[in-house]
């Protein structure tokens, strides 16, 4: 528990502070290897053409072959920052972006540089096993008739997308290198979906424990939950910016019909961000209730605790009182007195159990 | 309670994950299946003319019989996709624009598509036994002399709509498809108005019980208003923007006459997230009460514990002294001895409880 | 308290429900009927001229006397539908402008009907018994040469204003109907810091009273003013949206003369709104006062109880060691044994109170 | 302390519902009476002359002689409303103008009066006894060649300024009225940061205090600081809109030379508003660390608590076997029964003890 | 610990109300006295030169020999007022902008001068012994061909910028001085992240002692750790607004080519506040989290001692029955009296103990 509660800083963050000191437009890598060696794959279409060819090294990449329709080139894998540089100078690509690309902590946003789009996000999972958000950058570079795309690992993100392709009749092969991109995004936008749906469930989850037997667990979940939503929080409030900053670009790569469906796209951002805030209220909300829970239960064993010594205390001291050796101790000597006594404080109890119940304490 | 408290979640959010990795525009129907087939029903009408047809196919609908001023479709029953297919391509309507008619966890919108406005809405019930709120999504489309409304089942939300129409001599008959639209705009914000005077009853209530005798069940009342403030928040926001969308569209379906009224909806569209707003500051107040009320109890508790160990603690103390069996203890001789312990019980007693009384404890 | 309580979300809310299902424009009264029939009065007015006319019927209100000057009629009673509606013809109101009218649960606002401008308003008065604020919606149309206000009772509220046109000299004869329009706002307006001013007395004295003794009833105070100021604030911010639109109205009703004093009234609404929300955030820390209050206490009188048992039980333990009755003890056979014993419980007792004194318990 | 608390609200919101009733424009002087008589000081100077009269009367100060460069009236003392008027008839101002000045509960604003700008602004100091902020409305109005300032008292703000026109060399001679009013500005925006920085130093001292040995009166300290910071925030930001109001002026009464120094003026409001959000932070933090101390201390009370009763009433209980008077009870006629009996309490306290401190309870 | 705590407003604050009631433009410089005499660094360059003189005085600095290329003119040390004045003299920069270099009690800030651009920022760092923010003004002017850096002392925030430009073949030397403007800027930038990252550490560390054992130590942690953030908050803000002041300046001062950079520093902002509000979101739910963990140990406390009391209490008045000296009971004459009771008080535990177990105490 507290290994992964460590680590959900650690996953987000990502070491931030590392690059300062470095000139802009340094290409460092900034995250965590996940595969040997960077790949390209370099997909060709058009409505009757496919071609695909895997496993390139930047050399047999470029330049590409011209006059085959879109384009598709993704890499992945990016601690080879010589690789990721070689396709940068083959692009002619702006030396921030490639730092952008590389630079794994970045926050989703998209930016014009003139005849290409760049466009940074943030696709999430949640581990089945540990249960915690699990954050992969994708940087997309939008040109004429070409889409690159950049990926920390090879993952299965993108294949529906890629079995659309291969399938000849499907509407993506008809359209352009922009819809392309748009489709790219939506599978991006649609994940955040299946995490905020995962993380309903544990909502849910959380509030039936709330309701029936909340313990230190259920806080420590709450607090995880909470950290979760913040931290995806982070990146979802970007993207919707920086889809709306798609929508308005000026360069022309995106055509009018693609224009609505990249509204579209904007509108699942928004409500991504609706069901995050909502639960994030929720959350908030939960959190009171833990701790009114908690304060109930000191005051129901705090009753207890007081009715029990209230009753059994002035009884204590009296009996104490009959204990006494003094020689003269008139009650002692009497023939009932023993039993008088037990009356008395059975009578003393029933009040006192009287006045209790009268203030709503048994 | 617990069952319908998970529900609450699951009421609000529908699956709204299960369609990642779809084609965008791909026709799935998100939601439960409230209806055994898809019913068409067409209404047709101007000032002098009035012709209804029920339970058509889609087939038996289209083409729509031209000249006979505004034609009005309601399409009841979201579950069979195919159905709703066939009416989208009869009026050509835009893939995107299906797909969200049949995911039924849209938030509200308003949007454009050229020659028609496409406004999505959520109207909101109180269900009589379980008090709980039901949200049902309406969706319409807006086109010259054409209204198209898609509803999740058969309901009686716009049945007032539909007698005005067939009384000959109402205003809605003589005005176009834009002021029928926003008749129906109407009636689902009104519809808020009724449940948000539903949730302020239960306020008055709650805040009755708060000042009274609250327990542990007011602090589950307390949550689930809030949460389904929360939730209600969610819907009537986005629903203020539709509608200032709509105000504001530059298709020229909406005549000027139908402005006046727009901004009258518009009106109370922010009329109820003022009162939304409201109830959830008083809500958030009475958590706050709440946990003062339990802080008071234990207060309370906790002086009456006091006060009586304080002063039979030392008593008990003191007589045990006397039950000592040492041989040589003088007072245990003394004549009086019995006696002047009770007066110096009683007097310490009594000091006791002055002391308490002037600090306020009794 | 109680019902007083529950009658603050009465007061507040309305039945603002109860309207739904019903055609647009439909002419109900929603709110308390406060007289017996709708009285009409007519005043006109000039420099030079006066003339005043009570409860006249709607019929005998109209047509107006033409070159009488500005014209300002006052309907008052809203419950007979048919009379506001009578009027409303004779003027040729917009139906939805009557429909605002008769609903007494608007929110302020003013709005452009092209040649009348249309504004709402809320009076509100701290009523001198009940401590309760009590609200009163004023509507008010302004036309050219033509002022007509909309009142739930005959109130005092505009007495003031009423003088002062009978009074010859004032410069309000002297001016438009424009400088009317204003007056009437600026009476309503000034109201507001009327209750603010008491609410401000409230406040005073409830943070004396928490300085001081606070207890369960000072927790009902603050829960009450904290709901008024929530309640208030309702209807405090649209008016200063509502005024802002008057000034920046293009109907030429309002002349340049009258703009400087509506910018005024603007920055009187604006002073409100500061007041309130400063008020607000008094409020807010008041309630966490409160509980840090509640909760020394529980510590203070934990103290006491700690100190008092740690003190005791030890103590008692010994004297019961020695009420044993063993055969074989041999401290009770010591010659001063017994007062040996009180040696050491007077040294453990001061060891304990040195100690408890240290941590700063006594 | 509960006097100052009561008056804090009183100092900071004057009677602000007095005026409700009277007409727009009618003067009446809203605030304390600090001097016997209005006094007004007139100056003129320009980069060779200057020129100063004392304690002059309306009369004898207008009309103003022609040709002395800049003109600066000062008018202290606002009670003798006949002479404010006065002045104000002399100068021709708006009558809501001369409302506004001698109103003292205005907030903070700039108005463009078409050939002159009006200024109302706060000059807060801390009061050197009792700790409190003092408050006085300073107005002002920029005509051409001419300054008028209105001061609830004479006091010492404004004194450097008059120093500096004194002494001839200084900038400040041979610039216009624009730049004198700045100058004005500046001083009472300075103000603001001396008072900030005493409420900072305040801050600093409460910090430790809270780390140190926070109890009740440190409680009330943080309510005090942060009441003031709510009320001095209600006069803060405001100013900086009227500086930005200022700033962008068309009356031509601000030359470019000097919008430089507004905008720094500017800035300066920035800086203060800044500082005040921050210390509200911190002082909101604060409220929870005290809570956090005082529930650390019942975590702490009620350890030694339990720790002592745990221990010593099993003990007792068990003395309280042996002190039985059972016929028979072996253990009692054993050889070193009380030997055995030491030496089990002994062991048992030892396992108790060894638990809790396990526990980390000691 | 408390004396570092005040030092943190001290810190952040500096001596902000020290300079009211000097005239606006008086040069006095406010902040800490780093070095003993005030040095000035020139370094000229264009592509292929690279010429720079360290130590120089002000008199041998100016004038600037003409044609090198870029100027960049380091000034380290702000107390000796004259030096500062001298070279604000010999570059005629306006007195506003050199009493806001020599205040370094500014906000982070842009302006524009017309033919120079100001630029005031705050370099972090956090102090390796004490944990502590510490905090740098940096003030930047860029003119034609030259830039000019002001800081409070000798520091290497900058030296890796030197590094680079005295290597001749980095791409900074072929650049003009808005590209070194830049690069120093984005060297200030970079800082934040670096201070972020070290605080982030600290709040992973803070989560895990909150989730293990959370003392009065992860207490004042936590605040200290808050009141960082909030001091940072203040100074990272305007930031931001400073670089997007930056981006849209009209001074022509900046090339296309470094407005791509520009609106990557503004980026990096962008992503320093976002950290630095998820942070502030992550440490406020610590300090709600830390006052639960504290209250379930209240709790946890309160169940032993009720257990103990509640069996143990009824115990000892049992005991005590048995303890008393009556003459007649008849149960202490019974053969197997003694066994008896033990038979019953086992019982009677046995039972609590299950109770308890019921009611989840133990």
């Amino acid at each position: 528990m507290v290994d992964s509660s460590r680590s959900l800083h650690q996953r987000h963050t990502r070491a931030i502070g590392q690059k300062a000191g470095l000139p802009p437009g340094t290409l460092v890598h900034v995250g965590e290897q996940h595969m040997e060696r960077t790949n390209i794959h370099r997909i060709q279409y058009d409505a009757e053409r496919f071609h695909e060819e895997r496993e390139l090294s930047p050399e047999a990449c470029f330049p590409i072959p011209p006059d085959q329709g879109v384009t598709w080139i993704r890499v992945c894998g990016l601690h080879q920052v010589e690789a990721v540089e070689a396709v940068g100078k083959a692009l002619n690509l702006h030396p921030l972006l490639l730092e952008d690309i590389l630079n794994t902590g970045q926050r989703p946003k998209a930016e014009d540089y003139g005849d290409t789009l760049f466009l940074v996000m943030k696709a999430h999972a949640l581990d089945a096993e540990s249960g915690e958000i699990v954050t992969e950058q994708v940087s997309l570079v939008l040109a004429k008739d070409l889409v690159v795309t950049f990926h920390e690992k090879e993952n299965g993100l993108l294949r529906p997308v890629l079995e659309r392709l291969r399938t000849g009749h499907a509407r993506i092969r008809r359209l352009g290198a922009d819809y392309l991109a748009y489709v790219i995004l939506d599978a991006v936008v649609d994940r955040h979906f299946v995490v905020l749906e995962q993380l309903g469930e544990q909502l849910g989850g959380l509030d039936d424990e709330l309701m029936k037997e909340p313990d230190s667990r259920t806080l420590q979940r709450i607090h995880r939950l909470r950290s979760e939503l913040i931290y995806l929080r982070k990146s979802v409030w970007p993207l919707r910016e920086a889809v709306s900053t798609l929508e308005r670009n000026e360069t022309g790569l995106i055509m009018d019909a693609t224009q609505i469906y990249l509204r579209d796209a904007y509108d699942h951002t928004a409500r991504a961000i609706d069901t995050l805030e909502t639960y994030r209220d929720v959350v908030a909300g939960m959190m009171e209730i833990y701790m009114s829970v908690i304060s109930n239960r000191i005051n129901e064993v705090m009753k207890v605790l007081t009715v029990f010594a209230s009753i059994f205390i002035p009884l204590t001291f009296l009996v104490g009182v009959y204990g006494m050796n003094f020689e003269h101790m008139p009650e002692l000597h009497m023939r009932y007195g023993y039993f008088y006594l037990w009356g008395f404080m059975f009578a003393a109890t029933g009040g006192m159990l009287y006045y209790f119940r009268r203030k709503k304490w048994l």
